[in-house]
């Protein structure tokens, strides 16, 4: 068994949903947010952190992986599991964002996409085919299907083409998995239009895929309007399967998403923020390197247990980020990734008790409330 | 009692000495190497990670902490252990060495040294009385006297003047020292001119402070002449002090120098070769960036315990150098720091065991074998 999925509770007043997803590797609760691990490692920390935190479920990137060290150096430690040291849950993306946002692309046919490498040049193909061999080569419990990612703007016609070969491609993939193969998910593409989503969900929902994602969001189309679509498209999602909002988001968009029917989050928001000195606090954010935090003693949150906040000010964060000081990025990753795994947490227990709709609203007034009035 | 130490060994065949010291902090085993906390933090590490190493001593540099976060920003704390959330024994230097290698010298008179901010081109003034009363407000449990550090290879005369002015300044660090204040180290100069070192060597020695240092080496003379400075000049240290040895140095320096009778060292060398890729073994240093590296699943030693070498591989850490992943600093530091603790625990059995000279003949001659023969 690749996968396994049960919903254990509905919110009564959203589509929020409690469920328990069992991998190959374990049991996950959900709604879940995974830490991306771009290069073989979430950026900053040490996979045993990652650990403590309360994660068990990070993502994988197949194009970063197969540009550097390459499906050979991490198959000769047997798989990404063991490349970086982590023996919990991977889920890894096929490839296709990145194919078409960071490479120079040079060919894109029904195949699939010939394009060179962002770090040396060199020319590769990834399709439907290549994508699963890597992704079984990386060992993920969760593998993607391979996607055309078109801009968000794209004109409905190309839309509709997207949508078209998504399809054809995840049918392939299906195909080209092997007995050693994680879960398949499939990838909802159609931009903000709504019918179109629709349309390619019922489609990709009839295929035997183990949980439905949302692509092409969150690139650039604003907070609002992915919201807006995310409202109108995830309750739709086969509602026995895990539902994935990729690569979202901020606090209030998760717990909007949630509220969505959305179980499965990604997103390099609490990672790279961290490294640019952005932390997240449950009254907003706050920027470490601001001047009123000089000779603050107080931790960023009171009350957090996270390892920044249990042992260091505010000032010491704040010298650590002006120093330039690897330190710095380190605790402020585990801040970040704490706060994230403790709003989950929340979410969990906010759906498990029946009352989503108000921790909610409670919640985003909280984080969304005026910096001015902090 | 602000220090004391015993000399509970004495190898029969070297100067070699088996001590133990301690600070008001905490009882300390010599000879001791310290992890070198430039700028409130042992860079890349967590004091958490440090302590776990088997460090108890860390170095903190009082010039690089006026001027960032400031000594303010400190107190507001309480102390430097305080700020930095290390709980253990501190060294802190007196900002001379960085007053005349980092800072932009505008006027050095009896009075001290007016120089500019290497960061933001501020104007300060350091002298005895303002070392010492900063070394006190960060907390040092060791404070070092105000030298002034000549260029190695300064005249004669130069380097005579330097060592009288450098005993008149010790002489009012002694007195500006109040009862807050830790325990205070002179140190001697003279640079590579033997009877110079002993001379001065044997004014300090007179004055009443816990230890004395041999300043102004490692400083671009090489190490040969660095050692053959301090195999001349060591064993006539006060034998009841405790004797540092300066910003030295490499395996191979350190192990010579225990042979001349030097009981404490501080060093960026682990933590710093440790960022550029290089790491310490028993057979010498590898770089792991190599290429031959690249699918080696070993770990960087044999039978090494330290939190890199028990979890990943060569080919792993080489896989995070060339990504310039942060983990990567990390666990490259961690490796270093390790090696050195472990080396000096090997230091110390072999001197309780009365066998130091054997030790470092093999040691000695398995780090240096030339790399072709590995």
């Amino acid at each position: 068994m690749r996968l396994s999925f049960e919903v254990t509770r509905k919110d009564p007043d959203t589509h929020a949903r409690r469920g328990t997803l069992f991998t190959r590797r374990g049991r996950l609760e959900t709604p879940i947010f995974m830490p991306v691990g771009t290069a073989g490692t979430v950026k900053a920390v040490d996979p045993q952190e990652v650990l403590a935190l309360g994660f068990q479920l990070i993502l994988g990137n197949t194009y970063h992986l197969m540009l550097r060290p390459g499906t050979e150096v991490v198959a000769a430690h047997g798989d990404l599991h063991d490349f970086m040291g982590w023996g919990h849950s991977i889920l890894t993306d096929s490839g296709g964002y990145q194919v078409f946002s960071l490479a120079k692309l040079r060919k894109l046919d029904e195949e699939g996409a010939t394009f060179r490498s962002h770090i040396d040049g060199s020319l590769h193909l990834l399709g439907p085919e290549r994508s699963i061999e890597i992704q079984e080569i990386l060992g993920a419990d969760i593998m993607m299907v391979f996607d055309e990612c078109p801009p968000v703007d794209a004109s409905l016609e190309k839309l509709r083409q997207v949508c078209d070969r998504t399809t054809r491609w995840a049918q392939r993939c299906l195909e080209a998995r092997t007995e050693r193969g994680g879960a398949l998910f499939g990838i909802v593409q159609g931009g903000l239009d709504v019918p179109l989503r629709m349309a390619h969900l019922a489609e990709l929902g009839a295929l035997p895929f183990d949980g439905l994602a949302l692509g092409g969001l969150a690139l650039g189309e604003g907070p609002a309007r992915t919201d807006e679509l995310v409202s109108a498209v995830a309750p739709h999602l086969p509602p026995a399967w895990p539902h994935y909002l990729m690569g979202v988001g901020l606090p209030q968009d998760i717990i909007r998403a949630v509220g969505s029917g959305i179980d499965m989050f990604d997103c390099v928001v609490p990672t790279r923020n961290a490294r640019n000195g952005q932390l997240f606090t449950w009254d907003g954010p706050i920027q470490i390197r601001h001047a009123a935090h000089t000779k603050d003693t107080r931790p960023v949150e009171e009350g957090c247990r996270c390892p920044a906040c249990s042992r260091f000010s505010r000032a010491y964060l704040r010298h650590l980020y002006q120093s330039s000081e690897i330190l710095g990025s380190r605790l402020n990753t585990l801040h970040n990734l704490y706060f994230y795994a403790e709003m989950m947490t929340r979410i969990r227990a906010a759906i498990d008790e029946g009352r989503y709709a108000s921790w909610a609203r409670e919640t985003l007034e909280r984080l969304e409330r005026p910096a001015v009035a902090k």
